[in-house]
């Protein structure tokens, strides 16, 4: 074991020693009274809101006032989360816990988009983003090819996890972007039911698949791929003509003879955070096609660029990160939802779930101490206003308090609408999300203890223009930087995730345990496991 | 406003009164260590299961002993759970707060169901039953009509909330089962790019359209609907030979000129409890056949039956709710994740993340007291094995820990699978959810302070033999009762939504200050709202 070294700077880093934490803790004793007649004022609303690039966040319904907000921004400032951004936008090795075996590696997604103007100087993001402009061009050439030849309608995609629920979650918001005749499917689940779905969908001769494992390890990626291949085997195809692999350089999958193309990604690019590299490009260019695919990437790059914007009250997600900081340590908060007025963003929260969780659900900090403060918060949510119907109930009147970031769009996506009873459906919408964040922070008082609202639970209203590529890429990297500041200002690593590798140790002991049993063994190594299989036996 | 009326026995019924309920605040305060060495051990997982019917709940891995167990049985007796649940199933007005205005209505989703083998003779129940019955046979008829003329292949459900989450999760459950040449669709959210995007996929002369409101008023359904109608009308064709209405007797949309058919709902079915009457009925009958949804009936009433068993130990859905009663209020866990090892169950979880935080997202009892203990959990889950790729992170190593409730089958649907590296895609599922359970509750201690598993994280494992759609029918009403028995316990109203109300109120409010604003007139009703609409337009 390697001894701990002494790190007098990062010791100061920590979380609880910051100044800042203390006014906070004091003004979380009596948080703004949303309830109380007038506080939720016009003028309120006008005033807690701040604007940078094509998006507004609302927040004159979280529970904060103007000394919240400058705490906030002070612990921002002692917790140096802009100089934690530049650092790792500009390629510093920030993935690792000090004085313990980590990952050590610098974490360069915005390298991925850093291809249009002021690109970052710095020598390891500028290798990154020239390495990455490589693989673009790559798959311009290969699409102008598939393009000519006309063979292909559809893509599957084979990944799990980072390499499926960014891409996916992409393809479902913008299929109103979508070419003619172009459709993209996923196989994540190492369940051999899904694959056998999504192959009923499709025709092998026009199709082709892309495989996306990082390592070229991943079990059910592999499993999945040799499935899908058998079937274009027994189909008389050749795999070799329709199958791309998205990899490491040198990972088992690296291999040509397997593959009409590859391409390649570095591990300096967590899955969580790829949607952008190659793992989202070859879908979402075969679907959208590659200038659309350009256009996310642009959205992307500009979010990146306000992420670094030191004016507080112009950095939208240093501003989100810190009104969930708010929520999370001060006021106690265990979930946050994400409720998008926006069906187009079904899958979205799906991968901001993983995004979040897998980012800073982490119990010690980057010295390897256990932390005694909460991190990431459970993140789930479901589009509104099917939510209002489903789980409002809870969030309204139930025991917990859910803090809420809405997601808004001034206009839908396809051109067409309808007027019934003197408004579109687009402002139906819209004017539930409103009227939601009004009901959940005012509350309602009455006589029918039943139909009493307590109010004083919080929200935030994110809104932009419409849903198109350039503003899904904005909103991508606008969530992937909050999770990194609020990451950065609990000083925990956001960019390894060592507790997925427990599970998969016992799962491939147990299937050891299977493959023994079914040789006719009578395997004692897992009892437990052995329990388990038995009881399975016997339904 | 009413008095109060007294009601001693009620009010021994209130949750802290039991006498258990001290005995389990005594035993929280040591819950049982998982992680100790040989603690999880082969003979406690083989006792600590529970079978009956087709099914058997694993919860050796939950924080529990004997005394515990003994203690949960104890205060499912004190509460009179059975006795509530045999009051609900023959049909008693158990949905009211007593002493206030309330809906005052029978809860008989079990009725519908009720068309089998020893049915329940009780008067109210008889007659639901009765009335289900006739609503089937309609729908056959219908059915046999339709599949005689051949002519329509696809089916659009609009509704929301209960009238399309639970038959949306079943359709996509059981797509397995469906008829060659069948799909059905659904519209729910008011976003007008849900319809378009659903009405691309279909050729409208081959669709029928079923809407589904029970009141015949919701907002997003009748302004979808008006929508559908203006395509089908632009297309030439006749909305009335392709819509079909399943409403309550005497709703606005009971109008047989207007409908090819009609099916009828009551009062006493529950929204997120219709997915077995005619709400579920029709789509999933047009698109699995007829039979095939008679056998979804046949496993929920079996359920049914099997929520009624006085033997603690064989009533599956009460041992449930039981432990989640153990995992919530004595252990005091804010959030609960379901987590089926089975592609298939893709939205089963919004579904049930509808029918328990709707039911008992509740701070009031039955008495109008506000509760003073929590109730209903926070419910969101994604499958296994692609949620170990994303959020398995932060339930391992997180600051929060999440109860679990796993499901896994012992068949996969298809008869397709794959053998890779000696074992098969079902088996390498299997392996994974077992390893997790184990993982969760033992933990791993390790010197580098990053792999470090806590452990003590709880879970239960349910285990069917295949999801068939008699199973899928057994697995809703499992649930449906399991949330029924904690509401009966927590003394609370599981039945009505109060808390979705004032934001329809505000929500119109808005859409009455958006049509002032239109015909230029400056309405100052709702300046919080005018305030909000200030910041959309600018955008």
């Amino acid at each position: 074991m390697p001894f701990r070294q002494s790190n007098q700077k990062t010791e100061e880093d920590m979380f609880r020693h910051y100044r800042a934490n203390n006014v906070l803790k004091g003004l979380a004793a009596t948080p703004y009274d949303l309830t109380k007649e007038e506080n939720l004022s016009e003028a309120r609303i006008e005033k807690y809101c701040a604007q940078a690039g094509d998006f507004k966040l609302l927040f004159a319904t979280e529970r904060v006032n103007d000394d919240v907000l400058f705490a906030l921004k002070e612990l921002a400032h002692e917790a140096h989360l802009i100089e934690k951004m530049e650092a790792m936008q500009r390629g510093d090795v920030i993935n690792k816990i000090i004085g313990y075996e980590s990952e050590n590696r610098r974490v360069l997604h915005t390298a991925m988009r850093d291809l249009f103007m002021h690109q970052n100087p710095a020598e390891a993001a500028s290798e990154a983003a020239k390495a990455a402009k490589k693989e673009c061009d790559k798959l311009k050439n290969f699409l102008n090819k598939v393009d000519g030849k006309g063979t292909f309608t559809d893509i599957i995609q084979i990944g799990i996890g980072g390499s499926d629920l960014g891409p996916r979650a992409l393809y479902i918001a913008l299929k109103a972007y979508q070419k003619p005749d172009r459709n993209a499917h996923f196989i994540s689940n190492v369940d051999p039911d899904d694959a056998v779905r999504v192959l009923k969908r499709v025709d092998l001769k026009k199709t082709l698949v892309v495989v996306v494992s990082k390592s070229g390890t991943t079990l059910e990626t592999l499993t999945n791929e040799e499935f899908v291949r058998s079937k274009y085997k027994e189909a008389g195809l050749k795999p070799e003509m329709h199958f791309i692999a998205v990899t490491g350089e040198g990972s088992p999958m690296d291999n040509p003879d397997k593959y009409l193309a590859s391409f390649y990604i570095w591990d300096y690019i967590g899955g969580r955070y790829s949607a952008t590299s190659m793992v989202g490009g070859v879908t979402l260019s075969f679907a959208l096609g590659f200038d659309e695919y350009m256009n996310i990437l642009k959205g992307a790059h500009e979010m990146d660029r306000l992420a670094l914007e030191k004016d507080f009250s112009r950095n939208l997600p240093l501003i989100s990160a810190m009104l969930g900081i708010w929520n999370r340590n001060f006021l106690h908060y265990t979930t946050l939802a994400v409720l998008p007025y926006s069906q187009a963003l079904l899958r979205f929260p799906a991968h901001l779930q993983q995004c979040d969780m897998e980012s800073n659900g982490k119990r010690i900090d980057k010295l390897g101490n256990s932390v005694d403060f909460d991190t990431g918060p459970i993140l789930w949510g479901e589009p509104g206003t099917n939510g209002q119907h489903s789980f409002y109930q809870c969030i309204h009147q139930g025991t917990n308090i859910v803090p809420i970031e809405f997601i808004g769009f001034r206009e839908n996506q396809y051109s067409e609408d309808i007027n019934v009873k003197g408004t579109t459906s687009q402002e139906k919408l819209l004017a539930n999300l409103f009227a939601q964040a009004i009901a959940l922070a005012t509350g309602q008082k009455n006589d029918n203890p039943n139909k009493v609202f307590p109010g004083n639970r919080p929200s935030s209203i994110l809104l932009a223009k419409k849903l198109d590529p350039y503003t899904m890429g904005a909103l991508l990297a606008y969530y992937e930087h909050k999770i990194a500041f609020q990451g950065f200002c609990w000083n925990i690593n956001s960019f390894d995730q060592e507790g997925v590798q427990l599970g998969k140790v016992l799962a491939n002991k147990i299937l050891d345990h299977i493959g023994a049993r079914r040789q006719g063994k009578k395997p004692d190594k897992f009892p437990q496991a052995e329990a388990m299989l038995r009881h399975l036996d016997s339904l």
